[in-house]
């Protein structure tokens, strides 16, 4: 059972909220809940990193572990074109943890978080065998205009930001720029932003568990096939790390067929890796064949 | 160390929120968050359910580890007044984990949040060794609304909804009607709701962790003594259970001295236990004599 099976059943299992104040149910980066007659839509997503799942004590500093935290869900908040509001975090950690370690855990995550905008009010403490991070955080976009997995049209130009593969090449070196890649990942904020409001994307999602699922998930969203022709890679990076590996949380987007963007932003590379087209819903190829999915599915059986 | 402690360094570390919107922060049921110009303010709560830690799968079923998750989330909003209005879920399983039980737990967690009025809109999902449950619930109050637990003013009668220590007695029974109070919680919804629009309670939060320690964080947060001079038993249970035994997820509360109350609503007892009194901040007695907070503290070591 992959996660798209996953949302499926889940999806069938609870139906679709017959309340119009839930915008976007299961199935994007963030769900969407707009109060009646506000002006704003809020976002909200929630991520579990959990030792010796997404990380391990003995290699990963709790520093690493909030950067981790936070840059995942904040990663989601910019998927959606959003700005964050504030976060809640669910922690549960072992009896004999060092205090030092959530001390510098929270200051990190606190700090982090802040300066995106987005302070920690609440949550949940608990003990358990195993270090367990769950962040919830919120965030917001003007009425009716969040970037949507959904949103792509035959013909559109696929982008992505940033160069591929560097958190699967860090992981597998352990060390060096490819390993800071992996362990302090960057959220896309102000890139995020700028899609929505500046350069027209019409589509929109984080590169969390690998291009080639997470392209599938955009195409099969948006009900068409993806082709793909090129794809940036991260220094050192292998093909297959760039085009199956995941945690890079850059972010992957769809323009209107020859738009014209700006190289970088901010002094993050953007490129044009292919376009959407009429086909099969939810296939992706690359070159002309089909591209597995081969990046991280949570629920893969 | 002790929650409260934990309470007080994660507010340390984290500073108070310097915006405006953020109504209150760590250290109550729920988190309240002001959209501008909205007349609703936001509830946000998180509630962790750990297999070992909270349940074991060879004594839980499914449908009572999802009850147990959605009545533990639903009974914070409760304690706030507030009326639930989505749920977001942080589910983690094993790969070996048979299928009947993922879909048992989602099926029961969400028809039971919907019924509460609350879809499930979102959250994550991943792989671990053991089943690890985080449920987020949004609820609302009208503006400036919230039940806190810092309203509590000296001479206020103290309340408890039903007869508490049924949970405690359950897990130490493993069957019958207290091993049902402790497998399948009820929030007091409609009760939280009409503490605050017709009873005037003063402050309110929910028996999660034992009244000797929640009364102690009540009288904490509003600054004063709390006198307790008689408890309402569940049926079987021991003093020992009813003053220290813990999710029962009744209503502590507080009113105006000599307020008159029904003898109950809805079926559910509603019973004085003492009053608020000036004196020593966070201390408990319990017919004159300091009550030690025996309940379960996640963070006492």
């Amino acid at each position: 059972m992959t996660e798209l099976d996953w949302v499926r059943e889940a999806s069938r299992l609870i139906g679709l909220p017959r309340n119009p104040e839930i915008v976007q149910g299961i199935g994007d980066d963030c769900a969407i809940y707009r109060m009646k007659g506000a002006g704003r839509d809020l976002l909200f997503t929630t991520d579990m990193t959990l030792e010796d799942v997404h990380f391990r004590r003995a290699t990963h500093t709790a520093k690493q572990v909030a950067l981790k935290t936070a840059g995942r869900g904040l990663s989601d908040i910019a998927a959606m074109g959003g700005q964050p509001l504030f976060v809640l975090l669910s922690l549960a950690v072992p009896d004999d943890l060092d205090a030092a370690w959530r001390r510098d855990f929270l200051a990190t995550l606190a700090s982090t978080t802040m300066l995106a905008g987005a302070p920690l009010i609440g949550g949940d403490t608990a003990r358990a065998d195993k270090i367990l991070c769950d962040i919830v955080v919120c965030g917001w976009v003007p009425k009716g205009k969040a970037l949507l997995r959904s949103g792509a049209r035959a013909g559109n130009d696929i982008y992505v930001s940033g160069r591929l593969g560097g958190s699967a090449l860090g992981l597998a070196r352990g060390t060096g720029s490819a390993w800071r890649r992996h362990t302090e990942p960057q959220p896309r904020l102000a890139l995020g932003l700028a899609l929505r409001e500046k350069f027209g994307a019409t589509a929109c999602m984080d590169l969390s568990d690998g291009l080639s699922i997470d392209l599938l998930r955009m195409a099969h969203a948006s009900g068409l096939e993806a082709a793909v022709e090129t794809v940036p890679r991260f220094s050192g990076a292998s093909l297959a790390q760039a085009l199956h590996g995941g945690e890079d949380y850059e972010l992957l987007f769809t323009v209107q067929g020859g738009a014209v963007l700006p190289a970088e932003f901010q002094h993050i590379e953007l490129t044009r890796i292919g376009a959407m087209v009429k086909g099969t819903p939810g296939l992706v190829r690359y070159r002309g064949k089909p591209l597995p999915p081969l990046g991280h599915d949570h629920f893969r059986s």
